[in-house]
């Protein structure tokens, strides 16, 4: 769609805003108008907007006026916002939307943001929107397909022409597909039964003699994925190849449809998000989504951890007459298991995550861990003797520092080892690393962080008293 | 460039493997060949692979086959690989490149990869490689811009027409372009001086009737940056817009180069690690990178928390004496102190991540705290109910299981208001969320935390001995 916006427009106080402030003022500005009442204003200049700032001033405003500015936008408006917003955006608007006008909206969506919508709705209104749309033969297949799929990231419509057409023939076939084809940078070849071939560029295309065959100047194709490959991999595979297309196909190696690499953009920073979350046991939040959520992902997990948590403390009450006698040895206690902690955890992370980059080979996992291992001695050693001389110099005993330091030398390594054994041995054992590991890792560090500690500190506790 | 590789295509074995599989077995059979010392069958695998895939098995190379095997592979095949891998990995390989071959390679490359190379040798290496090729005078300018900026992403040559032109001239300037301009979908528009004033996609221009004026059918340019915009903004405005090019303007509006989705998806996942690294302390690390960076990233870390680790012991030492007399309390210690730290943490990460991804308005700051004070509220209610009554059985007194329990609900409470706060706080400070968050979350949650529950077991410290 044409869109004459210039976002770098002077503002009419005579200054040249950076596009992102001009972007906030608008925001504000149709805000306040819809606050005080002026909708049709607000509508007006919001239908000036490109679709993406258009979906961000609406997703600013409340509840109530977001309703009654959703009323008065046309279908065509709506849409257009669907189509550059993420899904829990889209799920936010079209919840203010009159379930009597949805229908029409979606058919001015493209066909997998309607999927993407439809498969997100309750049942019941999903089917009350397909039932009037007019696209709903074409939808239909799509909602089979899982979100974070392949299936559920294509675009099902995409230009194809055979690989024996000309050039200037193809060329013909795109014009008959009208601006729909123009999205489209690469068209695909396929065989006489829909499958795919190879693709060519459209600059290609048209920089050929109108004559040449398309077989012979096309690029045979030879990545591709099927409907039911993760969109994980999906990313991956565009980026290794460094690809703006990924073809899918069936079981017959037939052309279904078309990954774009801005689609894949967005999954990338999903699934980042995501890994970071699993680790920290907040997986699925959002900033300021239901309270219900957030309390059902955070809450099974603080009770994991605190029954993780009372193992630890187990383990301190079997010598709580070693702490009855030396008091001081409760002051260290936190030291020690909180360095361990947080050094597990910094493997921990750097671990997980370069697995979910496909950076981690298994090969590589036994250096991996035997390279941690060495970083926690080293950084053992140099934290054991800071603790260690503080400990002496704090409570007088030499032994004190002795026992606090060997504790945390040992602590260090087996952080070392936990932290990239333990989400190593879980991905062998075909579990997810990312959440269960943080729960091992902290679990071997407190318990064997304490049982070092007061254990070498009940064998010499004639020294320490 | 053609490649005729077919990642699907059968194994000798008869079996038809999955591309990942078959990737996987040739990096391995390469490996085994150039260990075995047959070099020249090795070089002849890599030269049919897909440069993305002749990457990876080099990478998967020990240092002396890699120097042997990159020794027999020519400039332009080398080159095509440094066009797939990113930049820690490209120099991984250049260090085990002849320097006098060097310079063929890097101008071979394109001039964004050869500059991004350049930037990150030692000066001397640099000046040495740059001196040595006939691209020098193009890639220079670009040695100017910091890496993680616009101008460090954008490619600086680029198809550009003018606006008078019609739709046939334009396309007679693309094929006069040659190979290069096959590389891009969309072409764009400059005046007289070379400044921006619009684009139009191939497709366009190809279906176009030859007379038409690009002026009037072009897309008039509305979303640009500058060279020294960071590329994480980049990214952001790149998938706001759905944008697959970001022109790059200089002062006077001129259009300077073109920055591409694909580079861009790059950075979304560095950008999005280097976030989860950062908070927990291990910014800049790689997982089998250089072991000094790994010690000069951590041990900073774990020092600074050692730091605040001892001023919690320190309110611990206050209470030295009432834990002599109830030693049953260091049991309880950690708990308390654990559940706060973890709560925190996911309060911190959800928040830190949110303000990356630029979901953090300053506006919903305060609601944000309040709800997480709430949800810390709630989580507390929920733990302190099971710890207190632990406590109570384990113990036999209940007075202890309602110390244990109030101070689990006031660690709840201080971890929630602290890993909302403190991020928002910083952030309001132009201070990093992320890094120092981390750790003042951590201190205010135990210290806090042990105060409220010994400062409360000392003030009931009768109905507890």
């Amino acid at each position: 769609m044409e869109d004459t916006t210039r976002p770098e427009e002077e503002h009419q106080h005579g200054q040249e805003l950076s596009a992102e402030e001009w972007r906030r003022e608008e925001v504000q500005r149709i805000t306040r108008l819809v606050e005080d009442g002026d909708v049709d204003s607000a509508v007006a200049l919001l239908s000036e907007l490109h679709p993406a700032d258009r979906g961000e001033a609406l997703l600013a405003m409340e509840s109530g006026p977001l309703g009654e500015t959703m009323a008065r936008l046309t279908p065509e408006a709506t849409a257009e916002v669907l189509e550059f917003v993420d899904l829990e955006e889209a799920l936010a608007l079209i919840s203010e939307t009159d379930p009597a006008v949805l229908p029409r909206v979606l058919d001015e969506t493209s066909l997998d943001v309607a999927a993407d919508v439809l498969r997100s709705l309750p049942p019941s209104r999903s089917l009350e929107a397909l039932a009037g749309m007019s696209d709903a033969a074409e939808v239909a297949p799509l909602l089979g397909y899982s979100d974070e799929s392949a299936g559920g990231l294509m675009v099902p419509e995409f230009p194809a022409v055979s690989a024996h057409m000309t050039a200037g023939i193809a060329l013909d076939v795109l014009r008959l597909l009208g601006p729909d084809a123009e999205e489209f940078a690469s068209i695909f070849v396929v065989d006489s039964e829909g499958r795919l071939l190879g693709s060519i560029t459209v600059t290609k295309l048209a920089l050929s003699p109108l004559n040449d065959v398309v077989r012979d100047i096309m690029h045979p194709e030879v990545v591709s994925v099927t409907a039911d490959t993760d969109q994980e991999e999906c990313a991956r595979l565009m980026d290794h190849y460094g690809l703006r297309y990924l073809p899918v196909l069936d079981g017959d190696r037939r052309l279904i449809g078309i990954i774009m690499l801005e689609d894949v953009v967005e999954v990338v920073t999903e699934e980042a998000t995501e890994d970071m979350f699993r680790i920290a046991g907040i997986a699925g939040e959002r900033v300021m989504g239901p309270f219900g959520s957030s309390v059902r992902s955070r809450l099974p997990w603080l009770y994991i951890n605190l029954g993780t948590a009372f193992l630890a403390a187990l383990v301190i009450s079997f010598f709580e007459s070693t702490i009855a006698r030396v008091a001081a040895l409760a002051v260290f206690l936190p030291i020690v298991a909180g360095q361990g902690g947080i050094a597990g955890t910094q493997t921990l992370t750097l671990v997980v995550r370069s697995m979910a980059l496909g950076e981690l080979s298994s090969t590589r996992g036994m250096r991996l861990v035997a390279r941690e291992l060495l970083l926690g001695l080293l950084h053992g050693l140099l934290l054991a003797a800071v603790v260690g001389a503080v400990a002496y110099m704090w409570m007088g005993t030499p032994v004190l520092g002795a026992v606090v330091g060997a504790a945390m030398l040992g602590n260090m390594v087996v952080a070392g080892l936990a932290g990239s054994g333990v989400p190593l041995l879980l991905r062998r054992l075909k579990m997810d690393p990312a959440v269960s590991s943080a729960i091992f890792v902290t679990t071997f560090t407190d318990v064997l962080g304490f049982l070092m500690f007061l254990g070498l500190a009940a064998l010499l506790i004639e020294w320490l008293v």
